[in-house]
């Protein structure tokens, strides 16, 4: 499968060096960057693949069958429109649009064409401990599940960083986590923030979010972008027999200084490199299947409505309501969602 | 130290146990219950007490110098505050009371009297686990600590527990956890609940208390006393350069068909055994010194008025402003809290 | 790189799976089996590779580049040597020979070649885990590696399972581990042996292999073969400031029925999984750069070696030297040995 | 009880400490030293204990009616034997003598009396870890215990650690865990050392220690006294259907700079503090009830002839078989061995 790839920057470089050095029956066939310098050095890397400077050219490009979309947040939704014109399968880094509105537009743009061609990137959902998790808890081994706990942690923050793109960013991966775990849909947030730095901004890295979804569960996500001990992500859910989570670190075990630890990554490129990995392999075997199975357009759709929900709820500092339209019958969750 | 034990049930038994097995210095000279049977039978495995079926009674014997309050907890606030008429120290179970009032009625009394007698109950502040992550928390370790977080599972609840129960009986624990593990006062609470049971009383056996604390802090507790799997309490102080928790399962590690596994408790007296042991060695030592210094009356009332705002919460579906008296001089933060 | 199979069973199967359908760069051009049957349905799976019966013919075949041997123990050594006098690269299932001599035989040809092609097929060496360790080893971190600890057990052993099939067929990992992690030779075996299931043909299945390694270095390894819960393989290497081991399950933590627990594998295709991927991936890769880099034909020997004095130890009850001729310098230690 | 304490070192310091302050039904009546001053200290910190500069005449004061053994080991066999002819029961820290034919002359002085009064310091017996292992094992929930592991690190050797030390005071416990978890005597054993200091004295500082235990089990012990990074003991039990082993560290969770860590203990004071303390609570309960059930002098001198063959094996390079006499039936194995 000729895939094009928009963006050579940290995520659009995995992508590209990933497919073409760890992905059977896949192939590197453009890449597309306004830096084409930094566009050339991946395209090397990956079997020389061609350079577009501009990536409506490179999509359109018939060499170009399937594309991966790591660019800048804001080209998202009008790139993965682009492609459902010319009927090419993409995977779109989240968010998949810098808006509910926005992202309204794709599934619109999707139902419209009858045929399911977006996935979104939220690659957790093929973390395998990730997977473990909900593995259990689909299977009733611990009741009906009732609560969902995130926990996600960043290092440090990037300079500008304000409470709604902790949201956007951060916590739309945890929204998306619990809308998978529970197999529901977010109804009503209430968030409290803090600001650890001290910074007279009033913008809130250490965020929690309360939930409820829907069938009557709840709901709770710790996002602290400037956590400073690593990255780190984390879900419990909570059924009526018992609970399951992610697993503590993996790593080695070492014992020195009189003390046992383990080793936390830098950042979310280590943290889930094989999560990424799983995510394109799974997308390319899909798509010579003929049957896209990841998390679709509704998916990032739904985490976005949630996501702007939080930032009214930040802003009033009142709970708010979750209103969304009903889910399309070409998003039903009859098809099984994960392959492992 | 020659102590009577008010009520002989499952607390109030453990207590005389504990005192007249495991403490050093203490001897059981008197225990009441109007069960006198029930009574009789502790005595008699604990050195020939004394026996009374009042408990005032017991309490105004001159051959008890200090009282352990295991009684029915509508009984807890008029025996402890005929234990300050006398002047004799009491180390009282928890909730201090059945109202926030009723503990100001304590705790004014005691301010009257001008010397610390009361002890209450919250054992946890005595759980080597707990001990060593609140050390890791004030020590600066891990920054500033920012964020608590607590969950607290039963096994199951008693019949007739409505959403005021948990909150009173259980969550007092976690709140008094969440004031003494940040140094801090609660400010406003937040709960949102669950009936897991899918009982047609709407009383919530599942409760997410979230709430922020003095110094611009926050918290989150996850109450769940029909967990099924067993009985469990932990706590995570999150700070401004990492966090710390209480250890995962301490005993024998299980390698038997295809898992790993270790044992949880059943109960509360299960699990914290060694915390009540370590409780009453600190209590009579304290008294031999004459230096109490564990939670006290302030301690109780503080925990009951976050628990009345919980439950206004509950009641209302919106964030609940916990109000109260400035803290008296008597209970200023500067002794130490702690004897390990 | 179009790549033959030999073996088309429970290994080789998995082999072609893996190569066919996560290595970029790899594809099944032929498989062979003496039971056609078998290997037809493996090719259909795999992109309609050609078929042999012979697995001679197959690695003659022009069409066939590199060879992966996955047939059973005794054909390996004779196997290796075809592919060698060819000039085409092998990667061969462990044991590389059923005999020292006859790995020798491998050894010496390929010397004889002068120029590497057989990797043996060590996958521990690529299973993320004890790459961990073993980095945190050779860094210096944990100080001088002065000892080697490994454990191994199976569910259940299959039947006929002697004491030596135990040494070659299970052991042979753990010696090579051994001497991977150590970066060393193993100079005299001490083998003490039990019969668990208590069958009077007074073979081991539980084996501890105590054992020096050169340096003055120590090892100790227990391999049991009934050990009833699962399939689990753990190493940790001491050093004069700390130690180093695999982690613990990995899989979501369950808490249930008054425990914790986390699954443990069935079997080492389960378990390694990921490894045999990783191999084949840097297999191919290196191929293609044209610098093999993974466990040869002189690790296949030297744990050969070992095994053999291993079970001498248990025939005669006293220690036993392993003596092996020098590495040839075709095999020297200075390229690095493992791409992650 | 009033106890009189021999020695006020470390060992004996915390012994009266403990005694004082922590077991109920206990009073420390006296100390002895030959340092008098520091009896002193230790003296006037447990409620003003009597001051002897001679143990034997601490041993024959009236007043004392039970002795714990804490001076140096050459002193313990001696002490031991004349609370025996004095009928006084004594808790002797381990080694109980300095050779087996020393133990043995207490263990034949304690038959001739006829009454068992001697308990040997394996304070490990009561650490609740170990305890927990050990109930898991004899369950049966693990099959049949086949084989014993052990590990046991000291952060660093005192001056003039020879290899035989090493054995008599480190791996003399484990050598009693291994006894007591798998309810067996060692018979024969096999040691290998290594010198990780560099040293020219050709002393061993890491132990691999590896033995059959009655029934056809086996046993490995890894003993090393300069293992830098801390104090540590494990031990798992193998069984026929599973396993089971101490749990990993339990203090607080601390995840900071990268990584997850948890503390490791200084030395055996901090790391068994509560194992001594309940060692000593079951001992006054014992003597109170008159039932003396801790390890015997029996497991003391047992101890000291594997400890003997230990040293014998390092000395010859060959393993060493264990021979000692029948056990007295004074020493069967019928009573409960441990009170938790």
């Amino acid at each position: 499968m000729p895939v094009g790839v928009v963006g050579t920057g940290g995520m659009g470089g995995m992508h590209a060096r990933i497919l073409h050095h760890k992905v059977a029956g896949a192939r590197v066939a453009a890449v597309s960057d306004v830096d084409t310098e930094r566009a050339g050095k991946v395209a090397e890397e990956c079997g020389s693949a061609a350079i577009f400077a501009d990536a409506g050219e490179m999509i359109r490009d018939d060499a170009v069958e399937a594309v991966v979309i790591a660019s800048p947040d804001p080209t998202h939704a009008e790139l993965t429109l682009e492609c459902l014109r010319l009927g090419k399968p993409v995977l779109c880094e989240k968010p998949l649009a810098t808006s509910p509105e926005e992202a309204l537009g794709v599934v619109e743009a999707e139902v419209e064409r009858g045929e399911k061609l977006v996935q979104v990137g939220f690659m957790r959902r093929y973390d395998p401990q990730h997977v473990d998790v909900r593995n259990t808890a689909t299977s009733g081994d611990i009741g009906q599940p009732v609560l969902f706990k995130g926990w996600h942690r960043n290092a440090a923050s990037p300079p500008g960083a304000d409470s709604g793109w902790v949201v956007i960013n951060s916590a739309i991966h945890d929204l998306d986590s619990a809308r998978w775990m529970l197999d529901g849909e977010i109804e009503e947030v209430f968030v409290r923030g803090l600001d650890t730095t001290g910074s007279p901004d009033g913008e809130f890295d250490l965020q929690l979010i309360q939930f409820s979804v829907s069938g009557g569960r709840l709901g709770i996500i710790e996002v602290y972008v400037d956590a400073g001990y690593g990255y780190e992500v984390g879900v419990e859910v909570v059924g009526t027999r018992g609970t399951a989570y992610t697993a503590p670190p993996t790593g080695a075990v070492i014992r020195l200084e009189r003390a046992y630890s383990q080793g936390v990554e830098d950042d979310w490129l280590e943290r889930f490199e094989p999560a990424y990995t799983i995510q394109l392999q799974g997308w390319i075997e899909a798509l010579n299947n003929g049957q896209l199975n990841g998390p679709d357009a509704w998916d990032g759709y739904a985490a976005l409505v949630a996501a702007e929900a939080c930032i009214a709820s930040i802003r009033s500092g009142n709970p708010k309501t979750v209103s969304q339209p009903e889910r399309p019958a070409l998003y039903s969750r009859e098809a099984p969602e994960v392959v492992r």
